[in-house]
C-alpha cells in the first residue's frame, strides 16, 4: 500500500494510542511497552493506569512475579465492555451480545420483515438487544458500540442505507440517528454481504489481508477484504456482482431489468426455475438444497452449473482483486461441494496461474453465523481504535 | 473503511508525526497546529524547528506580521529534496527529477529492452539519473527517494519482480538491493499500471479516492486506487484484467494459452490482426492508431469494437470496485474517442443504475506521462510518511 497518512492521531490522549499495541491481546510488560513505543516508562506506567481505570486493560497473572510485587504484565480484557450486533435480512433479523473478543454471551433471532420499514424494524432490534443485556445480568452503561447489517447499500459514513432495493421505507434513513435516541453509543452500519466478509475473517482466516466473501443465496453478491480493509467503493456498494453478464444467459430476464444477470442464472430461485421448467418441483433456494441433499441427479447438476455460472464472474474477479481466499456462503452454500466445485472448475481453468497458485476456495467455516459475528467486528473495530478509546475515556 | 490501526507511529519523533498536517503545502501557524493537535506550544514550537533544520518547512511570507517580528506561518517546502522516477517499459525507459510537490525538474528518455536484464537496465537508470541531478546543479544528497515501475508483478513490500512474462532474467532480483548499491536512498517498486494510477489521480482526480486506470496497449492491465490507496492484491496483481474472457472471442486463441481472453480480441495487436483479415495494413497498434486518425472506417469500426470489449469486462470491474472514475490510458487511447466511446456503451448499458450514476469514463489526462509522474508520487509518499521522515531525520 503506498504510505498516504490516513489521519494521525496527534490529538488523541496517548492512552488510545498505547491501546492499539494491546488490542491484539497479547500480554505485554510495561518495559516491552516502554521498548516498543520509545516513550519514558513514565509516560508508559500512566498511560497503563489510565487503560486500566477504564477497564480496558487487566494485569495477567505472571509466572516469574515473586511475592509482594504487583503483577508486571497486562492485556486487553475482553468483557470490559459489550457490543450489540444485529443482522437485519430481508425476512428474519438476529440480535447478538459480544464481548470486545467477539465472543457471542447472548443471541436471539425471529422472523422479521425488513419491509416494515425502520422504526419497526431498529425498534425491535433496541428491544431485543435490551432484554439480552439484562438477561446477562449486564449492565447497560457497558454497551460500547452497535454494529448493524441491513440487505442492501450503505453509505457507511453516514449510515444510511441508499436506494436499496428491497427495503422500503429506508431509502437515506438515518438509522444510527434513530438508534441513538434510545441507546447513546456508536452505532456503525453495512450492508450485510460485507459484514459476513468481515465475520468469516474474523473467524477462519484472521491472519489473511485479501479475502473475498461470495454469499449465494436469493441474490448473489460479494464482500471484499483487500489489504485487510473493507472495500466499500465509492457508493458503497462494491462487491455487487449479481447483475454482471453471464455468457450462457444471454437470453434469460432479470428483475433488474436486463438480461443474462448472473442472479438470474445461478441464485436459489433461479435454479428452483431451471428445475421447474424439467418438470421437477422446487420453488425456493430451499428446496433445491433438499433435493441436492436427498441425491437428485437433476438438481445436483443444476447446482454445479450454477457453480460453474459464478466461477465465470468470479475469474474477473480474481483477476482484478487478487485474494488469497474465496469463501463461499449464503443459503445456496449448504448444497455442498457441488457449488464450490463448479466454481473451483471454472475459477481454476480460466485463471492466470499466478492469480490462483496460492488462491484457496472454500465453504464459509462461520456460515449462518457470518453476519452476526461481523456486525459484531464492525463494532469493535470502531470500540478499540484511538477514537473509540478517546471516546470512552471521555464519557 | 473498517478501523483497523495499520500501525501506529508511536515510534517515531513526533516530528514527523506533525508533518502529517503539512504535507498538503497549506501555510500554517504554531498556533493553528497546536489547536489541530492538542500538543503544547512548546512542544509544537521544537517540532516545527527540527523540520525546518531538515529544511522540510520553511517559513511562509504572510502579510500581516509587523517589523521585526519572526514569520509566523509554515508550509512544506517542496524544494528541499528531490526524487528519481523511472518507469521502464518493455522497450523504453524514462527517468526524472522532480520535487517534493511532483514537479518534474528534468526528464530523459530513450529507447532500452527491458529483456536486456536487471544489470543493464538499473545500471542504465541510475546513470541517466545521476546526470539529471548533476545537469540541474543539485546535490546528490538531496535524492530522497527513487521510484521505479516496471512491466510486470511486483511483489511491492520487497520491490522485487515475480514471474514477469516480458522480462527475463528479473524473477525475483532483488530491484532495492542492487540500486542501493550505487544510491543509499529508499528504492520503491511497482507494476507499470499501478504507477499510471498514481500519476492520473495525482494530476487530474486529487480528491477521488476510487479511481481505475485501465492501460490499453500492447497489453491490456489496470491500476485500482480504492478508499485512497492503492490495491495491490495478495500476489501483487491485483487489476490484472487483461486475460479475462470475452464473449465474443471464445474462439480466438492468446498468448497464454486461453481463448477468448480481452487481451486477444482488444489490445492493439489484436486490433491490427483483425484489420489484416480484411485485408488492410496494419501490423501494429501504432498502424491502428494512424489509420483511424486518417478516418479509415473499418479501424475505427473495429477500435470501436475494441472498445466494447474491453467496457464487457470493465461491467464487472465496475460492479466489484465501485470506482467513480475509470481513466483509459496507454498508447491505444490515442485512437481518441472511438475506443472510449465503445466502453461507455457497454458499461452504462450493462451496469446497475446505481454504480454508474456517478461514474467518470474519461481518457487518461496523465497521458504519456502517467507513469514517470506515479512513479515520483511513489517516492514521494514515501518520503513524506512518518518512516520516511524520521529516516531522513537520521541521516
Amino acid at each position: 500500500m503506498v504510505d498516504i497518512s490516513r489521519g494521525s492521531a496527534l490529538g488523541s490522549s496517548g492512552a488510545s494510542e498505547l491501546f492499539q499495541l494491546l488490542r491484539d491481546g497479547a500480554p505485554r510488560t510495561r518495559a516491552s511497552l516502554a521498548a516498543s513505543t520509545g516513550l519514558a516508562r513514565s509516560t508508559i506506567a500512566a498511560r497503563v493506569d489510565e487503560l486500566m481505570e477504564l477497564g480496558l486493560v487487566s494485569p495477567v497473572a505472571d509466572a516469574a512475579s515473586t511475592g509482594g510485587r504487583p503483577p508486571s504484565q497486562f492485556a486487553l480484557n475482553p468483557g470490559a465492555r459489550i457490543v450489540l450486533a444485529a443482522d437485519l435480512g430481508a425476512s428474519h433479523a438476529n440480535v447478538a451480545v459480544t464481548d470486545l473478543a467477539g465472543t457471542v454471551l447472548a443471541e436471539h433471532g425471529e422472523p422479521l420483515d425488513i419491509a416494515k420499514g425502520p422504526e419497526a424494524v431498529l425498534g425491535w432490534m433496541v428491544d431485543a438487544g435490551l432484554a439480552l443485556i439484562d438477561g446477562l445480568g449486564r449492565d447497560r452503561h457497558e454497551l460500547a458500540a452497535i454494529g448493524v447489517g441491513v440487505p442492501g447499500p450503505v453509505e457507511h459514513s453516514t449510515g444510511r442505507p441508499v436506494n436499496p432495493p428491497i427495503m422500503p421505507g429506508w431509502d437515506r434513513f438515518d438509522v444510527p440517528g434513530w438508534v441513538q435516541q434510545h441507546l447513546e453509543v456508536p452505532v456503525l452500519v453495512d450492508n450485510d454481504v460485507n459484514i459476513m466478509a468481515l465475520g468469516e475473517r474474523a473467524l477462519a482466516w484472521p491472519q489473511v489481508e485479501h479475502l473475498m466473501f461470495v454469499k449465494v443465496a436469493t441474490g448473489i453478491g460479494s464482500g471484499i477484504i483487500s489489504g485487510g480493509l473493507l472495500q466499500r467503493g465509492a457508493q458503497g456498494i462494491a462487491g455487487d456482482i449479481g447483475h454482471v453478464r453471464v455468457a450462457r444467459g444471454s437470453d434469460v430476464p432479470c428483475h433488474c431489468g436486463n438480461r443474462g444477470c448472473l442472479e438470474a442464472l445461478a441464485s436459489g430461485p433461479a435454479i428452483a426455475r431451471a428445475l421447474r421448467e424439467q418438470g421437477i418441483e422446487a420453488h425456493t433456494g430451499n428446496d433445491v438444497v433438499e433435493l441436492v441433499k436427498h441425491g437428485d441427479i437433476d438438481a445436483i447438476q443444476a447446482v454445479r452449473q450454477a457453480g460453474r455460472d459464478i466461477g465465470e464472474v468470479l475469474t474477473a474477479c480474481v483477476s482484478l482483486v487478487n485474494p488469497s481466499v474465496v469463501a463461499i456462503g449464503g443459503s445456496m452454500a449448504r448444497a455442498g461441494e457441488h457449488l464450490i466445485a463448479g466454481v473451483r472448475e471454472v475459477v481454476y481453468m480460466r485463471s492466470m496461474p499466478l492469480a490462483t497458485e496460492h488462491l484457496v476456495i472454500a465453504a464459509s467455516a462461520a456460515g449462518e453465523n457470518a453476519a452476526v459475528l461481523g456486525a459484531s467486528m464492525l463494532a469493535i473495530h470502531h470500540v478499540l481504535s484511538p477514537e473509540g478509546i478517546d471516546a470512552l475515556a471521555a464519557r
